[in-house]
């Protein structure tokens, strides 16, 4: 998917995750040579505690077409911290430095998993929404039966008007197009009951507006909660509140049932050798439904590319996030974004 | 979990099914044999053909604690016509036939398996709302890492205010207790970040009620999306809208698993040895998860006992519908949910 040579930089907050920042040079190292980013990447932290660990395992020779730079942040903001104090407070830390280098134009993106309430309060007070936006939206790639969907969005505005679920509309279907390389994304609604005037008022007001605003992106119509994972759509709109509930208990479900086969198929020898013949059937069905390939929660509708990964992703969650921060950069994302809006602002604002 | 012997008579909707009748006479079968169900049984539905299926297979000698008798109905409102109209057309329908039952005292409880609109359109307009509840909510039975708890509301009221959410708890408890047996029941409420502040406004603002009402019931406090199949609550309370999307797309994420689980045992030779010899376990973690021992979804807040099954439930579902709506009479819920409502509507109107 990558697109011909694109000067690009990410700035990567290594500082944040559960992991530590072992696991960012891990998942920096995988995204050059095994991915082949191709670009310049600023490791944002503590300066010599990063310098140890790239001595330890230095790139092969063959990957230089990337360049690692370190910028030094000697402070951290920790997972539980208040996210607006935590910035005011801690001005030196490694997540409001990469920002810093995004808004000041030394990073085309940041990559961090830090605390996501700190991550969207920097991307929202410092770099600003887009000119139309209200409130940014976080997206996410969930796997489906067919190929894997957007949903947007998943935590970032609990309160959507019908005028931030169109806004998510266009925000997640520009994100399809550049992160899965999809031309033409069908937007899905999400809602209770496909009928008319069977959801709420909201939605019911969004799915109007939607039907308007079709041609600027793709709109399909109203789905229920039962075709979330069907993949008929490669965008599901929803508002923060129920995207983050659906994506939280979607996870929470999987390791429910994972852990429930596992207790089953330990009860008995029989039952411990099938398991033992077919563990890589459950290994490839883990590699197929795991998030890894399309982590990182972009922060959608500000003046900037932000994605958030999972604050415990391993290194290939670290280096999928890095490889979608360049596909972001190489399809001018942001510009996209800005165009739309301003055209669905004034068609919207016509009705 | 059943009392002492109670007389209790339920009628059975016998025709709205996706299986057709001859499923709820196996459930029938099912319940009075297997489960023991001890009451009276009123099948509604074509009363002929009704016969014709209990004569295929008469009840053993030794079920003559219950009683079946037919109620002759021959209209079927079917699974996609237009609630309100298809009642009002179709009064002779099996599932009206029933309600009517029920609400001129000749039934305690209803049990049906058709059209979900329809059933709560005829429990709403039909039985009414208890007094002082403005709007009904459809409950049900999810499996969690420890026991089952319940969901609420599932659907039918997607624009919930804070009064109504604090409703949905009080009726969420008092099914806990009937159909689970639970003698304090913990509630949840479900939001995104439990810290102060953090959620919607109204679930901050049902958070404060449900506060001020903990002793009527035993508010336990906030719960996230991860916490949903942990089972450290007996109730989780939501509006209509996101209860519906969250059971609909984890019945959905279930199926999805267990197909690409399918999908890669039979990719090999070895892999399918495996899943030979290891099939009980998956037969045994379906039937941990799966919703047959839990079936039916309550329309609580009426005035009147009416539970809500599957249109696919097979007949161990539709007997453990029989079962649990035989609990509610015995449990007198709805003497209890009419005297807590009144007192949590005292509470909250003075505050």
């Amino acid at each position: 998917m990558q697109e011909d040579h694109v000067s690009c930089t990410i700035a990567v907050d290594t500082m944040g995750s559960d992991k530590g920042p072992s696991e960012f040079v891990r998942g920096l190292i995988y995204a050059i040579e095994d991915l082949e980013l191709d670009c310049h990447i600023i490791l944002v932290g503590k300066k010599r505690l990063l310098e140890r660990l790239l001595a330890v395992r230095p790139l092969k020779k063959n990957s230089a077409s990337a360049v690692v730079t370190l910028h030094d942040a000697p402070e951290v903001i920790g997972m539980d911290e208040k996210p607006i104090q935590a910035l005011k407070g801690k001005k030196n830390a490694s997540m409001p430095q990469a920002v810093e280098l995004l808004r000041e134009g030394s990073a085309d993106a940041v990559v961090s998993c830090g605390n996501t309430g700190a991550l969207m309060a920097a991307g929202t007070l410092r770099l600003r929404p887009l000119e139309g936006i209200e409130r940014p939206a976080l997206a996410t790639i969930i796997p489906t039966k067919k190929e894997p969907c957007v949903l947007i969005d998943v935590g970032a505005n609990p309160e959507s008007s019908p005028k931030h679920l169109v806004h998510n509309a266009v925000l997640g279907s520009h994100y399809a197009s550049a992160a899965l390389g999809i031309k033409k994304p069908r937007i899905g609604l999400l809602t209770i009951g496909t009928e008319d005037g069977k959801g709420t008022t909201r939605v019911n007001e969004t799915h109007k507006w939607l039907k308007e605003i079709d041609g600027i992106i793709h709109y399909t119509g109203l789905i229920e909660g039962f075709q979330v994972f069907n993949g008929d759509v490669d965008v599901i709109v929803c508002d923060g509140f129920m995207g983050n509930i659906l994506l939280k208990s979607s996870e929470a479900l999987f390791s429910f049932i994972g852990n429930t086969i596992k207790e089953e198929l330990v009860r008995n020898p029989k039952r411990m050798i099938g398991a033992a013949l077919s563990k890589e059937a459950f290994r490839d069905m883990r590699t197929r439904l795991s998030p890894d390939q399309h982590a990182g929660a972009p922060l959608l509708g500000i003046k900037g590319n932000i994605l958030k990964s999972h604050g415990s992703s391993n290194y290939i969650a670290i280096g999928n996030a890095l490889r979608i921060a360049r596909e972001l950069v190489a399809h001018d994302m942001i510009d996209g974004i800005r165009a739309d809006i301003v055209t669905v602002n004034t068609r919207i604002e016509n009705l």
